[in-house]
């Protein structure tokens, strides 16, 4: 899933725009601003999930996470953001439902995201049976009732991004940045050279997107999470980037949810946990002059909602 | 939950039909026969509860389980009936989604069955809710679409029975004995005098249905435990009995899952696991000459499927 999350990323999202500022600058700071979303994804899927990312996002570890609108959690969540108000709270957008024992369906009615739907009326389990036979107009129905059904739980979205990076794709990206446009939210993206132009043409002078997202990979040995993380942090450049993190405690419940999958399984999203809380991490943050943000930020610069 | 379903059953279920044999006979024992379902309730509702209830059918500790359909682990019960096919295992017909942070939706498509929608886009949280707002042709699509899923993901199911007696009401227990009678699936129900006749024209003479039913309220402590369901046993008269208990283990999930409602929760669960797995509660079965059966016996005895 990482790979192809990060392919997608790469190959398929906007070309770069010409600007005459920075991203840093752009937010208000200065141009060398070294600006880090520290992103926590999957909020929703699973009280495990939840307990790990109220943590972090309680002790400032994470500066911002998205939410699986569609996952059985979601009023643990909503309540979340309603004690906390200005947690930096947006919307994983989902049209997958990836684990072998514990599914989710769609938000809007089955009949009519035919498309969406695996064989046991839940959301596919992977990204290419989406892309087979789901069409774009499914996709969008399904987003707007993710965004609409987390208006009605009290939820104040701050952002937009996407769950296996189902939206990065030709097929479905207008869709997604249309309904971020109308919603007046900002979206991750990112403006890669080589994109097609087709998407390219899709991004606003006045979006906001980061200029460099990091993942963890399927590569990185379970010895080498702090190292990996580490680097991320001394290798920042200055601008926006994002880095994505899964952040779960490795116990029964999520054992159960990720078994047989170890890349973002439990014990992956432990040590994302582990290597984010940790005062080395905290220090590499300070000791490269990183600057964690939020997408809210981001929203107070981006067009009111039409 | 635990009142409002036994009174559910003791008013609203058929009276006694004229029977030359007694229940217990008509299965293939003798007459003085104190036959027991002991049947575990909530499957698929988490991997708590599947656990749980998985180890006590394992061991022969409960003889027969019903499942949850619209829940999130419905996969991993399908996978645990493949590898059982002799496993007893029915079908919860479920119309509640009775947590406050942890919530579940319907099988039919949402814009079908709107009646049974809470404000989340979920089932109600509580029966009065269904009762108000559904009809009984919206959970009688409901309730098939729940059978036929399951048949889907390649459950065989033994019985019929509805989670939080949703459909032990005058209002939807035409459609519940209807839809049984149309799959050719035994259902819990039981012929209590004193039930209105619209409801006791209902059942054929060929529909076996336990002469009593038993459930934990919410007035046993839990010093108790052992003690009430020791006394269950020894007062079990000759027939056909129905035990009804609620298995999980008292875990973060499950704690998280029932969070604010101890009747049925995280802990009552334990214990109710506890005691049934327990040396003296075999030693009680033993001694009181009790027979665990399953719903599968009285299948055996049904008309074959329309």
């Amino acid at each position: 899933m990482a790979r192809r999350r990060l392919l997608g990323l790469a190959l398929l999202c906007p070309l770069a725009l010409a600007q005459t500022k920075n991203t840093a600058e752009r937010l208000g700071y200065p141009a060398d601003s070294k600006l880090l979303i520290l992103h926590a994804d999957d909020l929703a899927v699973s009280h495990s999930q939840d307990r790990a990312s109220f943590a972090a996002l309680d002790r400032g570890a994470a500066s911002s996470a998205s939410i699986m609108v569609p996952c059985p959690w979601l009023t643990e969540v909503a309540e979340y953001a309603k004690v906390h108000p200005d947690a930096d709270l947006g919307l994983h957008l989902t049209l997958t439902s990836e684990w072998k024992n514990y599914r989710w369906g769609p938000v809007a009615s089955r009949n009519e995201v035919p498309g969406l739907l695996g064989p046991d009326e839940n959301l596919w389990p992977d990204v290419p049976f989406v892309a087979k036979h789901a069409t774009a107009a499914e996709v969008e129905k399904e987003i707007r009732a993710q965004i609409e059904l987390a208006l009605k739980v009290g939820i104040r979205p701050t952002h937009l991004d996407s769950h296996m990076g189902t939206l990065f794709s030709a097929a479905y990206f207008p869709v997604y940045v249309k309904v971020a446009h109308e919603y007046g939210l900002p979206f991750l993206a990112m403006r890669t050279p080589g994109a097609p132009a087709s998407m390219l043409a899709l991004l606003k002078d006045t979006d906001i997107v980061p200029d460099a997202i990091m993942i963890a990979g399927g590569a990185t040995k379970p010895e080498n999470w702090a190292s990996y993380y580490l680097g991320v942090i001394r290798s920042l450049k200055p601008g926006l980037s994002e880095l994505i993190v899964h952040l779960a405690y490795d116990d029964a419940e999520m054992q159960a949810i990720t078994e047989g999958h170890p890349a973002y399984g439990s014990a992956w999203r432990q040590r994302d946990f582990d290597v984010i809380t940790s005062p080395e991490f905290r220090k590499a943050l300070q000791d490269n002059q990183v600057t964690l943000v939020g997408w809210k930020a981001i929203r107070q610069k981006a067009p009111a909602r039409k």
